[in-house]
């Protein structure tokens, strides 16, 4: 049997975490033959209901759980953790001010940041889930001076399932034969779901699907399922959001499959003229525990002037927490 | 790719049926080759709910996942389905009579039973989660008289792994070093957890544990900690729930590993002197799609007094709902 892998998880007894620590449990994230200890993390007010949690997992007598441990101190619960799952945050309300979206969060993932900075393995992968996801995972970036900007990405992997479904819902075919498709940007409104380069059943998907279709129901579609999910459930979306971060956290560690890419949310090089350094989905193939942006690919007056509008929102959002950076 | 088979599960809305859908959708129950369709059956107020959990399986965009049905209508539910997990119910609570027990769950579980007799593939496996779990069983059960009654269980397997966790906490072994437990009788507090033959790193269970801690505390331990949960969590088991209701299923149709058995709620054959065709926990081992009672276990007088007295709650249970039968 290999060694454990630590794996933390934090907000791990609202909805998401509850979903996700489960799956991870049972092998989904990282297989049938790889051992971990899930360290999760929760405000001080949440442990009891965490203890439930760890109760339940424990109940589940899954062959690969090794230990959990239930925390509220950050050092503790990111100690030589492999893998970090940021699902605990404070996402902007309506009405809510800047300041206020800077303040509260900052207050999460600057010290989350450094927790990780100074405790975590080495080689931790960092998956920021909470939002606005992709500001909160530029805030522990920046506070992790010792490890590689690499090393931290934000969750876009939920917006390019969705954007699968509904390509999948329109055409009639299946998952599995939509490929190369790109969620560029925010994990936002603002974000860019891109069929310019996918392809379904081998044919390009602009081919497939009316152009009218694409732009004036399916991008909104996509950039609006939260919102749908809510008015439908009652409540906003959490296994689905799971198996998002797992399907990034295997992608990134295991590798995207051969003439196929996905979603990120990666620092940004510049690549695609986008502001260098900014938290931002880029297209990506994955293999042996790295990720590369995908080079080359053509953008139309369309995609530039669509990509360029979820940067500048990032940018703001940027600017609103330089303090913290 | 093989053909797809169709697993409905009822209560499909609740917490147990949202955690298991997700994780049967991912290949935690068939295997990451076996494609599925989802019929998921809720009662009409929860339809809207319901749909919110068909828009987040989607989302998912699960590869295995090629259909997901959602519907009020048993027959519609049931039709041509290869398993059925029952989850949603009417539990028994404080104060209530025997008669609205017998009222409540027999309007759904006859009216399934029957829905299952005439609808569902030949081949069905049926497994009843919805409490009180053997009694609904038996009623199903006794509503398919065109099925084999073996085709008909209850769980069991939420108690056999809080029976694993029990030990593995006390012993310090792994999950996978313990073996041979069994969870005798029914799925409430007269259940009796039974290590007289049990297995710990390959020495007696008995010998490893003592037999006071045994008797006074991992036996009250284990009956009462679904009421441990409530009290932690301010929820019932859900995820843990899901998930032994997945290992029940995996072990009926995949087999139970060489020299171990687990417990399920199955039609009693008169073994062990357990009054024949009441839906009672035994020792199972399984193979090729099929179960076998774990036969000439040694009983001693305590565990032949743990057993009948479960069996009488049983009887009893029986007595209140035989006009359904």
């Amino acid at each position: 049997m290999k060694p454990a892998v630590r794996i933390a998880i934090t907000g791990a007894a609202g909805n998401i975490g509850y979903a996700a620590a489960f799956r991870i449990s049972a092998g989904g994230m990282l297989g049938t033959d790889q051992p971990i200890i899930l360290q999760l993390v929760e405000i001080e007010p949440a442990l009891q209901a965490l203890k439930g949690v760890e109760m339940e997992l424990l109940d589940c007598a899954f062959p690969l759980l090794e230990n959990v441990i239930t925390t509220s101190d950050i050092e503790t619960g990111f100690k030589d953790t492999d893998y970090a799952l940021l699902v605990g945050s404070k996402p902007r309300t309506k009405g809510m001010e800047r300041s206020d979206l800077l303040g509260d969060n900052g207050k999460i993932f600057g010290p989350q940041g450094r927790a990780i900075n100074n405790h975590a393995s080495r080689n931790v992968k960092v998956l920021v889930i909470g939002n606005p996801a992709n500001t909160n995972a530029l805030i522990a970036m920046n506070n992790a001076p010792d490890l590689s900007p690499s090393q931290f990405s934000s969750m876009m992997r939920l917006d390019h399932n969705r954007a699968l479904n509904q390509l999948s819902l329109k055409t009639g075919s299946k998952i599995a034969d939509i490929t190369r498709l790109t969620v560029w940007g925010n994990h936002s409104l603002t974000q860019y779901p891109d069929i310019s380069h996918c392809r379904i059943d081998g044919q390009d998907a602009t081919s497939v699907v009316d152009i009218s279709w694409y732009k004036e129901t399916f991008i909104p579609n996509v950039q609006n399922r939260g919102a749908e999910i809510i008015s439908a459930r009652g409540a906003s979306s959490a296994a689905s959001a799971a198996s998002a971060a797992i399907d990034h956290m295997r992608n990134w560690i295991f590798g995207t499959p051969e003439d196929d890419w996905t979603s990120m949310g990666i620092p940004s090089a510049g690549d695609y003229g986008i502001t260098e350094g900014l938290m931002y989905s880029f297209p990506v193939r994955c293999k042996n525990g790295s990720y590369e942006v995908v080079h080359d690919l053509h953008m139309d007056d369309f995609s530039t002037e669509k990509t360029k509008i979820t940067e500048k929102e990032l940018l703001e959002e940027r600017d609103a927490v330089k303090a913290l950076l």
